[in-house]
């Protein structure tokens, strides 16, 4: 891979991503087997003026070995200065990066499934107020190594997997300012989108051709997402990299139709490759799920709990894609959901309503939102498939026709 | 590397070193290039029953980014969480586990002296407490890499590191538990020796033989220690591993003679190969400094203060020493200080005198300790070297005779 993409990349996460600022700290979250992108991560935020980059290093194979002989109360705990932690990183405004790309995931195999799931709640809950409640920037960002080379490609090609990365997170042509300067166009580009679609305050919203012609409820007022979400102290900051998306969350009640996946699947937790799937939806509900590939492990994890089988997300892309245009399954859902417009299964955003960061579990639900353990996104969009907006009154509006963006912005 | 070698190593750090417990929490610090050995230990220390094993990787490369470009405020601070997770060491017995062997020297190249020396007084202060104060059990162990196997044999043969490594540390022949039981009886042996050392209640010990006669005075009632130290809630760790040695701190004003390095050195900070070195001292402090390799770098270092020219340890090792057999300079004082007796000029140990480690630095000087910001070990001890002490009525006692330990245990 060639410095220049590297230097790119760690100047996109830094600037774009994690906004940081001078003489404001930065904690970066990664693999061991992404020390060299996290070093320049590094690197590229003390160059920025961070005061303070702190990198913390985890490792699978020491949590396998917690989730073997550790007991269970490990699992389901943090000790007390990992949340002295949050409240640090919340008073200072610390950007917040993680760095995702499974270098194994075979060390997770033969993991008792009750111990692989037990999550330190107290934790979860004070990690999701400090990120989704905008305490802090945040960037999830996926770094390239050969385990995750070797998911997509059958084996250890790191450069090749750079090749997709490079054209998935528009790395190449021209100096890192450059592509700093082209992402905060792209942002601009997906703000300006999800504006537009707020502002028609749809009731439905209908993903037709290609198999698919599913229509999904929406409550008034709700709000879509595009590019970026602004920080309590005002930064705008890009939580997942790459995006190509505008989305919001859909009344879980009012969903009718069927879906035809038009992107492989990987199941987020299973890993599974999902292959020509097709889903029937009733009254918000999966009926039915048949495919050709990976059906049982949809299934199970339609089993997981109530809100399972309800939607929590919809979203917008279309053909200009640059996830689309890499051309490959990135095993990754933080790229593969961004090759076309997509739903997912599971649990909502609660920022898709005004306040919603504040609600709990019943008011969620009040709202029209859903409340689950899984969230999985299955891509329909691509050539030939369009998606309009439905007002109240029944006016359609066309969103997306034949893979191409047309509401005006 | 055998499989059985790195069981073995790990059981070692976990059952003796660190003391590790069912139901304690255990805290390992390591740079990226030892993960190999972090998630050995790790998985041996959850295997012992310890209810957490939190691994901190620590990453050269992010460190020299922020000595390039951090702000020097940040090199003499640690964000507060740090300082809780000390205190919650104190509280919960945590046993801390330090993984060294430089995985790459070079990286400290170029950067402003002033900013490497910059230290985090209150942070190290307070670990300081917190370990050689006995509140928590620890040990420090050097993990083979192949940074580290290019400094002592020119290029990266970590395989023949570890061959040396597992004769410095009786790693091979038997079972780890054997390994464990040889380990457990030699530092029974080495508790012997110091409190046999300890009871003469020596004036002076007396190295002579290979180009040395140097004689070092002690104050009365100096402790000597060997193998292992107690923490509060009683339990026998090792601090560092391997050792050989029984020690303790001389009265830094009486030091007359000449002392001639038996072993190369290796100058713990600058990393610069020392031989012949001959030292001459006068009434506790050296005066004149000699020899064939690396003496400008000595010279420097004891430029560094007040205490850089007084002695700050004396120690007597055998011709048994596990470490010697290994035949490698190994360039990491760890090891290098075992292979045979040995005098540090700098910083003395507090706890050579009871109720030391509550003293300030005027009242260690009034004990007779030194106090420096520097603790080089040279090696005088091997083949025709012996050690004598010396009664306050002027007898002699042989301890080393000829490199062979001759005092009754």
């Amino acid at each position: 891979m060639e410095g220049n993409r590297l230097q790119a990349y760690a100047e996109l996460v830094v600037r774009v991503g994690a906004a940081v600022e001078p003489g404001r700290e930065v904690f970066l979250r990664a693999e061991v087997e992404h020390a060299p992108i996290a070093r320049a991560v590094a690197d590229a935020a003390y160059r920025a003026g961070a005061s303070r980059v702190t990198v913390e290093y985890a490792d699978a194979h020491v949590r396998r070995s917690a989730l073997l002989h550790g007991p269970e109360e490990s699992l389901r705990s943090v000790p007390g200065w990992v949340m002295t932690r949050l409240d640090e990183f919340a008073a200072n405004g610390t950007s917040i990066v993680t760095l995702t790309g499974n270098p194994d995931p075979s060390l997770l195999e033969g993991i008792d499934p009750a111990r692989l799931t037990a999550t330190p709640l107290e934790y979860a809950h004070r990690s999701r107020t400090l990120m989704l409640g905008g305490q802090v920037p945040w960037t999830i960002v996926a770094a390239p190594n050969p385990g995750w080379a070797t998911q997509v490609f059958g084996e250890p090609d790191v450069d090749a997997l750079w090749d997709a990365v490079a054209v998935a997170m528009r790395l190449d042509d021209g100096t890192p300012e450059q592509v700093v300067e082209r992402w905060q166009e792209h942002r601009r580009q997906l703000a300006a989108r999800a504006a537009a679609v707020t502002a028609l305050d749809l009731d439905a919203v209908r993903y037709h051709g290609g198999g698919t012609d599913l229509t999904v409820g929406l409550r008034p007022g709700r709000i879509w997402t595009g590019g970026s979400l602004t920080s309590a102290d005002g930064r705008t900051f890009m939580p997942n990299l790459p995006t190509e998306e505008v989305f919001t969350s859909p009344d879980r009640e009012r969903a009718d139709g069927v879906l035809r996946i038009s992107q492989p699947l990987v199941m987020p937790r299973a890993g599974v490759l999902v292959e020509g799937l097709v889903v029937t939806f009733e009254k918000g509900r999966i009926v039915d799920v048949t495919g050709d590939r990976g059906v049982d492990a949809v299934r199970a994890e339609l089993e997981t709990d109530d809100g399972a089988r309800s939607l929590g997300e919809v979203a917008i892309v279309d053909g200009g894609s640059a996830v689309r245009a890499a051309g490959v399954t990135f095993h990754d859902t933080l790229y593969d959901e961004n090759a076309g417009s997509h739903v997912a299964w599971g649990q909502s955003f609660p920022f898709t309503v005004p306040g919603g960061l504040g609600l709990g579990r019943e008011q969620l639900l009040e709202q029209g939102l859903n409340v689950s353990a899984v969230h999985t996104d299955v891509v329909v969009g691509g050539p030939g498939v369009s998606v309009d907006g439905v007002l109240a009154d029944g006016t359609v509006v066309p969103l997306v026709t034949d893979d191409v963006w047309v509401l005006p912005v």
